[in-house]
């Protein structure tokens, strides 16, 4: 039998790759030195079946590729520095689609005072936007250079635009956050500062800790430290569906996930949530709101898994 | 009724998003002023079905993926700094394919001597190859800085590819070029000592003379300079193509088109064909090999057009 990218999945593909080239910085950006800076480099595509949910307008389309591709420069503390939009479109997409495309593109990079700077287009059969960011930092704040005993914190509340992905109405702070979030770009040059490491929550919570987890060290988080709302809880049961796995397994939050020492926390100026500590565990767990600590699942958004 | 973006075409749409934003650079790439040099950056979306014949090997679609980046930052005489991978296949793809894919990128990147330093991988219906291309240059090679009286000149024989791409044999210089064309890097960074101008050829001479044309300047092009072989005119007309169109409405070849005062031409320490001269006509006109002389149509392969 011939084996399909769908039978490894998209964390081995990305794997492969990196094993075959040595420039690669298995971080959420390319950092390339540069004089006495760093040139950060990043770049994400969003195809319109897999990425934007169908109500989704157009103005937030062209917003949210560059809020995906500014998020990477936020989890490393750097300064933005330009974007670049190679843009595909249907031919039969009408003008007035197209300019609110780009008016939501501009409007996101004023927003993150990111220059659009270059791009290309393309006709294809479905609206793809493939963004480039680029950035300056002098000193790249990592995803795994954390240490035992650090804590564990987040920019802000997660699980939102996973509850948001799944209501039928049209504008309250879950479904906002589903169809237009923000990238964390002014907390992240902040926490380059005082945190240990940061990464952004793209996947879900559950994958990036295993994302950033190193050999020998592990993480607890606490349910009650996330102070689950008793709306969130009933929306979810309403829909069927398990409150945790929205908190932990879906993403598109695009907050900062971050550890800093215990000294550093007290003096952050920004608002944060603070949900666990790096144990010496080699495990990824959780204690439940009832006391109970179980394992967490290495599961999330993942391309090529077959169904 | 309704305006789509096919009534308007795709030099429209890129004409409304430079409007629209005042950072970006109309020339083949983005341009960031950086300490004591440039920072060049360009993009360049790839789509199976439009950009890949369908009997290229998967190695040459990655490799072709670098090619059109790389051949941006020749035209502005950049060095390399780093090329950024965005791909989408489809899940059915096999693993091996996809090894090809990336084996062609990797290649491409040693040959033109451009690490490949980050990226992105999705699923999508068809193959989508999104390259980002790099570079630093301290005086980059615009592409309408020449003067009346410059000699126009290529880095090469263009019209190969777009022969090759009507030709069903398996292996000939024309099918070559068309199936694994090469951008001229080493080139560029000679040329940009030496050249008052510089673009590449991508949608065809003819469609790269008009946008590189000043008011007031025209471009007089000779037919004889050429050389057309009579193997290549008989090609032609056995597959019931016009030679000429071949040759300034197709493009593909990735050769360079510059501009170079005739005292520095003579200096000039690589290979090059003159094809014309900057002229005060104002038009961008063809003296044919009978002498008659012709205005060149301003047409080229252009995406969202209604066929």
């Amino acid at each position: 039998m011939t084996l399909k990218v769908s039978d490894i999945g998209e964390k081995e593909l990305v794997r492969y790759i990196i094993s075959r080239s040595k420039n690669i910085t298995p971080d959420d950006t390319a950092i390339t030195r540069f004089d006495s800076t760093n040139l950060i480099s990043t770049c994400d595509m969003l195809i319109q079946s897999r990425h934007f949910p169908n109500r989704m307008s157009y103005f937030n389309m062209g917003f949210k590729s560059v809020t995906v591709n500014v998020s990477d420069l936020a989890s490393m503390g750097a300064n933005p520095l330009g974007f670049l939009l190679s843009i595909a479109i249907p031919k039969d997409l009408s003008l007035d689609s197209f300019k609110q495309i780009i008016d939501g593109v501009l409007n996101a990079c004023d927003y993150y005072d990111i220059p659009l700077i270059g791009g290309d287009t393309n006709e294809a059969s479905e609206i793809i936007i493939s963004g480039t960011a680029l950035g300056l930092c002098d000193k790249p704040l990592m995803k795994d250079t954390y240490e035992m005993g650090d804590v564990i914190a987040l920019t802000g509340d997660i699980g939102l635009a996973a509850l948001g992905f799944n209501l039928d109405v049209e504008d309250n702070i879950y479904v906002n956050r589903a169809l237009k979030p923000l990238a964390r770009i002014r907390e992240g040059k902040i926490l380059k500062d005082f945190a240990t490491s940061a990464t952004d929550i793209t996947d879900g919570l559950a994958s990036e800790l295993y994302e950033i987890k190193k050999d020998d060290l592990g993480f607890m988080i606490y349910e009650e430290l996330f102070e689950i709302s008793d709306e969130y809880k009933q929306m979810s049961e309403d829909l069927g569906l398990n409150y945790l796995d929205l908190i932990f397994h879906v993403g598109e939050d695009f907050e900062l996930l971050f550890t800093i020492s215990k000294d550093n926390l007290e003096k952050l100026p920004i608002e944060y949530r603070v949900i666990g500590e790096v144990t010496d565990s080699d495990i990824v767990e959780l204690t439940l709101e009832n006391g109970f600590v179980e394992k967490i699942e290495n599961k999330g958004y993942e391309h090529y898994v077959s169904e």
